[in-house]
């Protein structure tokens, strides 16, 4: 459509995270408009908000719940555990994630193959979006760091719902969320993806009270400091809406250029294109070195000497243990493996995914999985 | 300047609420581009939210806290209250709206004179300019129903803050904020302005928690369903920026409206200028007949009878009472009158305001005043 000349409204974020320079510099090139408001979070206007409001700030960091299917996933394994918080049998009578998933797609809010949703591939794609305007640049998605929420070795389970909101644990001060990150660190864009723990009574409560399948985003400007916009996430109505509001937009600024007699009424609709930036995928900081802290979760057998071996890998990649949790009313499978959660203090990214890879590698332990607390 | 055929930003919300269709008429006819985003919510974009992203869909309602003199005013008040929910001396101790808008003023987020902050004009005329674009018409502000957290008869006290968040009595269930409401409702846009009770486990939780000197907005659409958005309110720097953020948008559409050849570059460039509407202001929906409910608060002498009294009149008005409870904590001034706060069901708002009136009148009752509780 650009070759010929005619402007462009899209909702396909995959395609426009990964060619971003060539779509953009081709648009720039023909004097074509781009209209992309329904790639990221139909229902709320936060296009629009980080392109042109925040155009006289600067942006120093976003995180933002930018997937609609996992948050209402997340949501649902939430209040079922919270309204049988008491039930003795409640491993049993749990709410998986599968079942959960087919809640969302009897609904409509997740594809017949949720794959992108779940893995955290949409929500990258947004947050390349995003950080394309937020930090004027070009982010090739495939750069940045993913983990989403149902990979076999990285599914959440209903013991990690109970973990978190049983009074007797963590009594509900985290909401467990799929989100991507982006800071300014070491000079650079650093972004990621990745469940998260937000704190319900922190400085991002706005982000841990987003539920169901709305989407929000938690914006910090050196000079606006925090912005929140929280909107409807999944579903085809938020889509059509941003779609018909890029068009409309573009249409009106077409017929006023025609009007003032414009030669190429495509150019003076051009609605704020961004710079095309380079056409390879900008140097993006190291995730590795951003230090993070939370809880280590895996499974293992009761048996002795298990949690010595993990203490000891621990230790091995200097990373301070600040509480060990067993979780004795769930216990999974034939081998009766048990969870634990392992509470860390800050520690760099990377020598906890080290220590993910070696417990794997362990005889008797599963799943082992990184509930990273977020923290702007 | 549009006289002259000069781009106008403005940041002024009184000139651009009064003068509404003026401004937009003769802008229009002039080819002249105006930018507002800085008259509402400084920090959030709210005005290109109203503006573009709700374009596609029809708004049936907004409530915002729209002021952040007033939200820091009660910030305070609130604070020092929970924190001394305990003392036997809280009276004597308490924080007085007068010292809370002091500490407003040190810190630079109140005007030397604040009247037009707390006595609700300020989100007066924000309610208006939204008003025009979500329902596309023109509002006199001098139309909107509007009251004020501190004109002699209807001050936030401190014992108010007492009831509403001593566990004792409403325990922290509702937040007091200063609110600006807009509803289609009777086929008119209904609009208005005073204290407001916003429960903070409820559908209006996003609201009840934007505290110190934040503006935050629910926007309620047919399709959108419910958006929020909080940022900065008070501040020179969110002022700024925003008025910068208009002057680069319309300088970028006019050089590329000259780019393209147009002929009166400023014609290209008018960002979706709202249609100026009547010259007149719009019929507005008859607020009086809007069924709140909510507390009414006012102060007497512990004497018998009054209380008799009180509930005849709210009989006579056909007000159903829910409850009567006097807070004993409290006792002012010479004569000894102590405050009591009387619980009604859901009322046309007009016959609330008769039963305040006929408070007024009773010997021995001061300063009666009505805390809604916000539902949209």
């Amino acid at each position: 459509a650009i070759a010929r000349g005619k402007p462009v409204v899209t909702a396909n974020k995959e395609a426009l995270a990964k060619h971003w320079p060539e779509i953009m510099a081709r648009a720039r090139r023909r004097g074509v408009p781009v209209g992309f408001e329904a790639t990221v979070g139909g229902g709320m206007p936060v296009v629009r908000a980080m392109q042109r409001h925040c155009s006289g700030d600067e942006i120093e960091s976003f995180a933002g719940i930018l997937n609609g299917t996992c948050n209402f996933i997340l949501t649902r394994m939430k209040e079922y555990i919270v309204r049988h918080l008491e039930d003795r049998e409640i491993q049993k009578r749990s709410l998986p994630l599968e079942e959960a998933l087919a809640q969302a797609q009897r609904r409509g809010y997740a594809e017949p193959d949720p794959s992108n949703d779940l893995n955290g591939s949409d929500t990258k794609y947004k947050v390349a979006i995003l950080a394309n305007l937020a930090f004027d640049t070009f982010v090739d998605p495939a750069d940045i760091y993913c983990e989403g929420i149902w990979e076999e070795s990285q599914r959440i389970v209903p013991s990690d719902l109970y973990f978190l909101h049983h009074p007797r644990y963590l009594a509900g001060k985290f909401a467990l969320k799929l989100v991507g990150v982006a800071e300014r660190r070491y000079g650079r864009p650093t972004l990621r993806v990745h469940p998260a723990l937000v704190e319900e009574a922190g400085p991002l409560g706005d982000l841990a009270a987003v539920s169901e399948n709305f989407n929000g985003i938690v914006i910090r400007g050196r000079r606006l400091q925090t912005q929140f916009i929280k909107g409807l996430g999944a579903g085809p109505q938020p889509t059509t809406i941003s779609v018909a509001s890029d068009v409309r937009e573009i249409a009106t600024g077409m017929l006023r250029a025609r009007a003032a007699g414009a030669s190429a009424p495509g150019e003076a609709a051009l609605a704020d294109l961004p710079a095309a930036g380079t056409r390879r995928g900008a140097a993006l900081g190291d995730v590795r070195r951003v230090p993070t802290r939370g809880y280590l979760r895996s499974f293992s057998p009761d048996v002795k000497g298990i949690y010595a071996r993990k203490l000891e890998i621990l230790a091995r990649h200097k990373v301070n243990v600040q509480s060990v949790v067993n979780v004795r009313e769930f216990v999974y499978g034939r081998d009766r493996v048990m969870p634990d959660y392992i509470e860390i203090d800050a520690t760099p990214d990377g020598a906890v995914r080290d220590v993910l890879r070696a417990f794997r590698r362990l005889k008797n332990v599963r799943d082992p999985m990184y509930f990273r607390i977020l923290e702007l």
